[in-house]
């Protein structure tokens, strides 16, 4: 096996001596550095700020969000310290399910907490009052589930690039963003399924796009494609049409924020723009989404929630204004692409195509079951 | 007649005292400064380095820069003192037709110039043997006519942009890079039509994609159209889809660098990328395409030549370096958008559209008729 297969190489979340450490993801490629958070509201400032972004990264961050909160809970106020603190922290970012999914599980175990905590004591006392769950318990679980759910998002993101390294077959890769393992607790969605082919021993090229306004593209992507030796190339966003018209990509394969369960993908503002133009090519557009951001809530993506951002973001770069004073800006940080454009979805449960209703519902299905 | 058709905005060209001003457009928006020139070598720096860019203002500049070089001619050797310097400007930039449309028009003044010399001298010593032009009558010439092709483009513009107004009915308008004031002698090609129509009196707004990598979008386009009093709204390159989908956008409108007798249209990066979701959004795509930027030497948009720019304009933003280490980069500074996604082409002899072979030509011989 590789050793870039079995190494740590990027550790976007580290949980160590109670404290949550996350790497800035801001100050890359240029500096390597970890963040100490210590409350939940500063882990909630830290998801709005970009210091960690991506679904499943926010997920999983979000988790430990809580498990900090945990040891400031009062007695007898468990639940309501825990609601306030998710409240601070499903409001970061509105459009990653990821966080909301992250936080019902975190709910449901303080929930399974109380009611065992109940049933023990009507067992005991036959009250028929539900008994407060004590701050340490709530802490205790809080920071189990955190870690589990760290440790299957790194399991799902090998078995959904397993999944999906099949879809790869010829050609180089064109991505958008950063589905990597920066996204993620570890190995990545997008990059996970590239990294899968590459491992598997095919050779080809990726190619990155820069991702603006916020450049994960050129500052993560790249990073991580340098890291793991998989050569590299950087594109414009405005390049996508040239390249793709170029016949030297095989297959586009991006990561989602957010998919609806008819398939229609949300992902990074860029991402419909290059489905369109693959579409025309010919060229698969591929979509590796692990079942913690499939949303069966949401019908179609007319019914998720798309996250503007704020203005300096596009007429600024690294601090400096780069566009003319007195110009508006159009700022919605996702984009929706409509399923008919997507080839296929690779989840942790396989690979979903054709009537997507059906294929996610089943793979989301499979993915509950398996974790009990 | 509303005020910003008559004063001068912009001056991105400027001949004073016999020395070329170019307004250094590396520098905008933050900082108005011209740059003299005194040689066609430091004007085709000057070009290859985008301190003037745009394939109209090129063209007029070029012709101004063998205006200059002409004051170093030496007797007897002004036609190999030409050559030498049109070679060292048709070096500068390959793809806009407009450098090369200058050079020769700037050449035949000097054939005439040399022919009407050697009729002369026939007429009174009946010699057989072509007589050698002063090097001060080929400098008056070459400046004249340079001046004359200085109005002549801002008359030009005026035309086309009269003509494509008549094209904007609905709706804003969006439009890529700059091909406004700043691209020509004056008024500007899409940003002219754009100017024709709000002058007209239709209220609309104006989304410019900032342009990666060399952000004229966000640097000159929307820095012209503050100025102008128009509404201006900037978007990233990837929001092109989620825009055009909004369906907020009424037409879009470019310029071009050079297109093709079959109305193959090549323009910077990223214009493929728009008139591809122009044409799945059913939003007509524009050109504004004087005719001197018409090659009817090449059939179609394979003909054209692509310019590999610099890796560095990629990695870096205003100096600083965005991408990791260790990545490559693909940098074509132009695409090309085959004429089937494009609805029209306005010129100054009016609008195309449908058999563009026909009608370009047509355009192209009419403009030439007209100049005598």
């Amino acid at each position: 096996m590789p050793r870039s297969n079995t190494r740590q190489d990027v550790e976007p979340i580290v949980w160590k001596g109670g404290r949550l450490h996350l790497l800035d993801q801001r100050k890359l490629p240029h500096v390597e550095t970890h963040l100490e958070l210590h409350r939940a509201a500063d882990t909630a400032r830290a998801i709005r700020d970009m210091v960690v972004r991506g679904a499943p990264a926010i997920g999983v961050t979000a988790a430990f969000g809580l498990a900090l909160e945990a040891k400031h809970f009062r007695e007898g106020k468990v639940e309501a310290d825990f609601e306030r603190a998710a409240a601070v922290l499903l409001a970061a970012r509105p459009t990653a399910v990821n966080l909301s999914w992250a936080i019902e599980r975190q709910r449901r175990v303080l929930q399974t907490l109380a009611q065992s905590a109940s049933s023990a004591k009507r067992g005991r006392l036959s009250a028929a009052k539900t008994t407060a769950v004590s701050p340490a318990r709530a802490a205790k679980a809080l920071r189990e589930t955190a870690q589990a759910m760290f440790a299957e998002d790194v399991a799902v993101n090998r078995a959904m690039g397993a999944a999906g390294a099949a879809l790869l077959k010829r050609g180089d890769v064109l991505t958008h963003c950063n589905a990597g393992a920066l996204a993620t607790a570890g190995y990545g969605t997008a990059l996970g399924v590239i990294r899968a082919s590459w491992e598997s021993g095919r050779r080809f090229g990726v190619f990155a796009t820069e991702t603006r306004p916020y450049l994960q593209g050129a500052r993560l992507t790249s990073w991580e494609l340098v890291k793991l030796g998989i050569p590299v190339t950087l594109i414009t966003d405005g390049m996508v049409g040239a390249l793709l018209a170029s016949g030297r990509v095989g297959a586009v394969v991006v990561g989602t924020d957010r998919t609806a369960a008819n398939g229609d993908v949300c992902n990074k503002i860029g991402t419909y723009t290059i489905a369109v133009l693959a579409k025309r090519h010919g060229v698969p557009f591929y979509v590796a989404a692990p079942t913690s951001s499939i949303d069966l809530r949401c019908a179609s993506g007319a019914d998720i929630p798309i996250e503007e951002r704020s203005e300096k973001e596009v007429t600024h770069i690294g601090g400096r204004r780069i566009a003319a004073e007195g110009v508006s800006v159009f700022h919605p940080a996702f984009d929706v692409t409509p399923a008919e454009l997507v080839t296929a979805i690779a989840t942790e449960s396989g690979v979903v195509r054709g009537d997507y209703v059906r294929g996610l519902a089943r793979a989301v299905k499979t993915a509950q079951k398996k974790l009990g």
